[in-house]
């Protein structure tokens, strides 16, 4: 069951102010187009500021000042707004509030998992059926591991962590506290190492690990390869989405947003507060500076400076990546405009000086 | 072991016409370049009709009249020809009729399989060992569930479902009736949602759900986000290739077709009977109109109206991307003719008006 | 524990010469950046020589004659050089003498595995906890079959392959010997083949299945359709990275290399010792001879000749491609260049013949 507040009470949480009836009582969050009165919603972006007009639901996060710019028709239910500064942290604040996070399962070792007797498993930490805890693990207390996950020799699992069903980790990698990983994530297979000789393709032991430090969450299916020597490194706090692989000996920064199906290959380097758009792919030995903010399908062949928006393949600071995708749409125009000005500059030259 | 038919048998099967021996016998479906006679081939594209004079197939589903366009040297074996109007169609027939889908295990609950007393499970299903069925899951009759399949808490299965071993399936998420997952699909797992404040990315609860309607298709290692609130739903009859992403509350039409590693971004929609290639990008809150289609390795950043066939990244229409992909490689010449016009103007100006 | 060994005897071992102190004890390969005395590291790539410099590792491998351009400050540690003619090469071995590969869990069948009673298992087999093994595989004396992995009916794996947590190898799919499987890898689920007629989009059975010959190796998530009839084939010592998705019928020659996420369509054809970089795409019945190069994130939609190296989408000659991609960036100065000359052409014209 969601909890239920009052407009005000909900307000008083997120530190905004009322515009509207404080007293109306909200249960869910909700998206603004389709909700109802006992919905909060939000918007926190002026784009879509005009769905306020018709909206249903019972009070929206808005930024302060939007009361103003609202116009709704008589007939509609009355609209409570809570205007705050970071409409869409307020409406994480909310959803947290009604919904919390995912109920996990109850602590305890389920009697059908295999843990090692040499693992050390903290204080109330779960283990479901079939999960598989190999020698030398250690998992810190709280942590949540679902059915199916194989932790493999000497890894090492901080506390608060969530790995949801068929995670696998490698041996030796380790992982702070609180984090989260979707099913299918791979942590620490081996990096894509081949040394050619001879006509054959010779593998290159894989003997670093991955290391993913505190409140890291990855989604489904991603894969971070385990360094060759030393450590593959996803740096504190930074989120990666579904499908994303990230070579080895890469040192991903803190704080990092890596979108869905990103790629970076081996030895990259990435500041803080680095993001990266779906379908990118960043390559080798690449190092992006602090705040750099790749665009969605764009692939970087080159060092980013720090605070550089870029986007494109070659990737290229990004007006001049927008410019150029527009102007390459009017090549057709261009190349007739060359060919008319051949004909005339010809014409020009035959009548030319003897005119 | 395959059936067999006579060609005559096949033919009316598929309701195709005869050219050649009705009686001759053929037993499996096969590429046309080294079938032999006991096979039933295909052409469904004139381009490849140019292997029917050289084939040894037994038979060959063709189109209409392409009988006429044969010529086969004396010293080859009989080719049969069936003329019918979908060759393509006729294929998946004479597959389904001659090989039959995939042996599914008999229904039956293994005694390694955990299903918790709370599920509900319809007859005739199967649920192999290590399967993992939590409280107040319900499976459909005739489904089947191989082992490893992970079904958290609440999740409804509909009849006739094929989850493949290493599925999840999150909770409270639902699938139609004759969905086929295959091996490492993630449904339902958290939305790529995140909202960033004083530093840290806060994330937020995904409270929704992911519904697949009946008859939907999903290639290995796909991953659905559950949305943040409400669904993200995958229409009736849409089939999808492997290590697909879609995003949180992004809806898919229904009789979509999405070649492997497309991505959708969150809040993404798309209508009827829309075409993805692959390794495409379909940006945020985009909107795809019914058949629409998107050529491989393309990115759609703006809405695409109903019919409309793009390409490129950003996309545009598809003739035009065309044009512009081959105007691009003439560049090099382009800037040559730009100098060479600049020369000839500069000594025309300086010939000039005094002349 | 590592091995140890000196300088000498590194040498001898990779057939290469010393230049410094042999005697000197070495006990860990590291990356040249911040190694210490007991590490051994490479320099491959001359970009990187000057790292030799400042380096404080024990030795370094390096090519032939390097020793000449090494400068270093009287303060630092002594470095001994090993100049050999394959330095990459060369490291290969000394992380296999040094560390070795990974060592892998005992040989025994886990009294928690399911092994159904028809299936043949080799000598010195390990099949771990959870794993299911079904009717009528065959694995081959040595192979390694990690916790969850689950082999499907008549299925055969070689002898010393290693298949790692939550691999699915699907019925009838046939492996080599020394093939290795990451994390999460799916072999032989049905390839993406519909066919639409009526409004439905109705499956075709794939009958075919995969084979991966002897020493492939294939990363974290990768997918390997099945054959619709016949078999997708990965063809002897070729290594594909992470998330890779191999369509039905494609087949991959010999000693290929395929980096991370990339995709190939059904029916593609690649000779021997294709490479193909990051995130790159091969269009369906796309044919690339032996030895061509496909960069990152290219688009291969035609067939590619043997020894060619391609960039781009559409892919074209790499020269071109690096040419065109950097002209686009010049799109902007030509379009101004194109509309001054019609400026002046416009003068010149209106000055004209009359002058």
């Amino acid at each position: 069951m969601n909890q239920t507040c009052t407009v005000a009470q909900l307000a008083q949480h997120v530190g905004g102010t009322v515009v509207g009836d404080g007293a109306h009582v909200v249960s869910a969050c909700h998206g603004l187009e389709d909700a109802d009165a006992v919905h909060v919603s939000f918007v926190a972006n002026a784009k879509y500021g005009k769905h306020l007009d018709t909206t249903r639901a019972g009070v929206v996060l808005v930024a302060p000042g939007t009361h103003k710019t609202v116009h709704r028709a008589a007939d509609l239910p009355p609209l409570a707004l809570i205007e705050v500064k970071d409409p869409y942290y307020a409406f994480q604040q909310a959803v947290v509030l009604l919904h919390g996070f995912r109920r996990q399962p109850a602590a305890g070792i389920s009697p059908l998992a295999v843990v090692d007797t040499s693992a050390v498993i903290g204080a109330d930490v779960y283990v479901g059926a079939y999960a598989v805890v190999a020698a030398g693990v250690t998992i810190g207390a709280g942590s949540v591991i679902y059915p199916h996950v194989a932790i493999m020799e000497q890894a090492r699992i901080g506390a608060n962590c969530i790995l949801y069903p068929h995670v696998t980790v490698y041996d030796a990698c380790v992982l702070g506290d609180r984090v989260i990983l979707h099913s299918g994530c791979v942590i620490g297979s081996d990096g894509y190492g081949f040394a050619t000789h001879a006509g054959a393709h010779h593998k290159i032991p894989q003997v670093g690990n991955v290391i993913l430090e505190d409140d890291v969450e990855l989604g489904g299916n991603t894969v971070i390869q385990r360094a060759v020597t030393e450590s593959t490194i996803i740096g504190k706090g930074s989120k990666l989405g579904d499908c994303v692989v990230i070579g080895h000996n890469t040192h991903v920064g803190p704080h990092n947003l890596f979108v869905s199906q990103v790629g970076l290959a081996g030895s990259a380097t990435t500041g803080k507060y680095v993001v990266i758009g779906g379908q990118s792919g960043i390559g080798g030995h690449m190092m992006l500076g602090d705040g750099v903010q790749v665009a969605a399908r764009s692939g970087v062949l080159g060092d980013v400076p720090a605070g550089m928006q870029v986007a494109g393949t070659p990737a290229v600071e990004l007006k001049l990546a927008r410019r150029v995708a527009m102007q390459q749409l009017t090549l057709p125009d261009l190349v007739k405009r060359i060919r008319e000005l051949e004909d005339k500059v010809e014409k020009l030259s035959a009548a030319g000086p003897s005119a």
